[in-house]
């Protein structure tokens, strides 16, 4: 399964950066890829008056637009986030496309990022989305996979409840901080690999030191081993990456850890 | 908390073992320990065999050996593990005891090691142990600590129920091998510290290359931030690390994990 990472530069202009994803889905199709992962919030810049500004409806222009680059390169697209309008509600929303560009999965932000460091970084997604409540898994011709966005990805129940329900990659569109990434970035996406045995792949938008939220950048992908397979740096680039998601269960034979929970002692399950 | 990491070498000879470990113990309360931890299977070689010929009672001479250490040192002692005799079961235990001398916890390793790496590891510590059924919190004057036993520490479930119980800091006889440590020992014990918010304390027995299984080492000590505080290389040392147990409390108020937790929408329990 050929995936390309695209960690991609925004700017504060929807049109511009949806053209400008366009364009370079269809670069990273040029390089073999199965699958393609869009950053979070790629439509626009990350603040909570640009969240408002910029929220559509499922099947508005962005929607619509990531359906299109889908189908029209025979991909599957993991698109990002963008301000997903449902009546009064806004959601961090990430929509999946299958080759065909029909909507595969829609998953909703479900941990919503505030966070307050002392001389570091504070944002308040509360203040503007409300959060999502599903586990996303879905299907596809190598499998299933999983999708979360960002901080998602800090909760370890969510990504082990992800690969119980059979997920062998997990995909996730994010923007980590210049506090939280040189701290938790890699070390997050390597450890959800390693416990789970799945492959972990992590896309965000370029740095932009001028922006008003700076990118971590440092996209990358980690395999069952949590090995780092790839690993961009902090400018706009294409990480294309090989995951051979039969690695998985042989991952899982070798080192039996999903078969050695004790389940008779703990459980953790979906409400 | 001003806490020692005994990275100890292991031999067969249990007797000999033992006094080693008293004399560490005793060098380590010297630089002002409050807490001394000792490895996993600091009594006898790791290997089945050696499991079976030197299991011990609670109340028998290895137990009390620790017992006499933490009274006569008047420190808490994190007592590594040994193969734990109760009737016809033998358990890899860890025995906890106050600055008194009195037994404050028991950890029987839940999470038996049953491995088989293409190339690398293997072992199967089922053919001799049971596992046991407890989360172990135990109370100090620093405040709730957590104990459990290598392998166990590769579930999120348990480190996470550790934390949820209350624990600001998890200690870890441990020794991971050559196949393992080098990947994921460092990954494991960052990634449990920042996912819960909490000091976690590796102790791994000294390399001996010679031995039926060979210790990785790296004993480490990793702050809520995932930082590494210290780390050893794979000969015998001892690592002193001051804990800062009111750390945890600051670190969950800036970045709120434990509290972001969907409980509304999974649950992770004790059964």
């Amino acid at each position: 399964m050929r995936t390309a990472i695209v960690q991609m530069s925004v700017t504060a202009d929807k049109a511009k950066n949806l053209a400008h994803a366009r364009q370079l889905v269809r670069q990273a199709v040029q390089t073999g890829a199965d699958v393609v992962i869009l950053p979070e919030m790629f439509v626009c810049l990350y603040e909570n008056s640009a969240f408002t500004q910029n929220g559509e409806e499922a099947g508005g222009t962005v929607w619509q637009c990531l359906s299109d680059m889908a189908r029209e390169n025979g991909v599957y697209l993991v698109g990002g986030t963008f301000p997903e309008r449902d009546g009064a509600n806004l959601y961090n929303t990430c929509f999946v496309f299958d080759r065909a560009g029909g909507q595969i999965a829609r998953h909703r932000k479900m941990h919503l990022f505030d966070v307050d460091v002392e001389g570091g970084q504070r944002f308040k997604e509360s203040d503007t989305f409300t959060s999502g409540r599903d586990v996303t898994v879905f299907d596809t011709e190598f499998g299933k996979l999983g999708v979360c966005v960002c901080f998602d990805m800090r909760f370890p129940e969510l990504a082990r409840l992800m690969a119980l329900e059979g997920a062998k990659a997990v995909f996730v569109p994010a923007a980590f901080n210049m506090t939280t990434g040189p701290l938790h970035w890699e070390v997050m996406f390597r450890s959800r690999a390693v416990d789970n045995q799945v492959f972990t792949v992590g896309c965000a938008p370029a740095r932009d030191e001028t922006g008003p939220y700076v990118s971590y950048g440092n996209s990358i992908a980690a395999d069952p081993w949590g090995k780092v397979l790839a690993r961009a740096e902090e400018k706009e680039t294409i990480l294309t990456v090989e995951l051979d998601l039969s690695e998985v269960e042989r991952t899982r034979t070798q080192l039996p850890l999903l078969s050695a929970r004790r389940t008779d002692l703990y459980t953790l399950e979906r409400k």
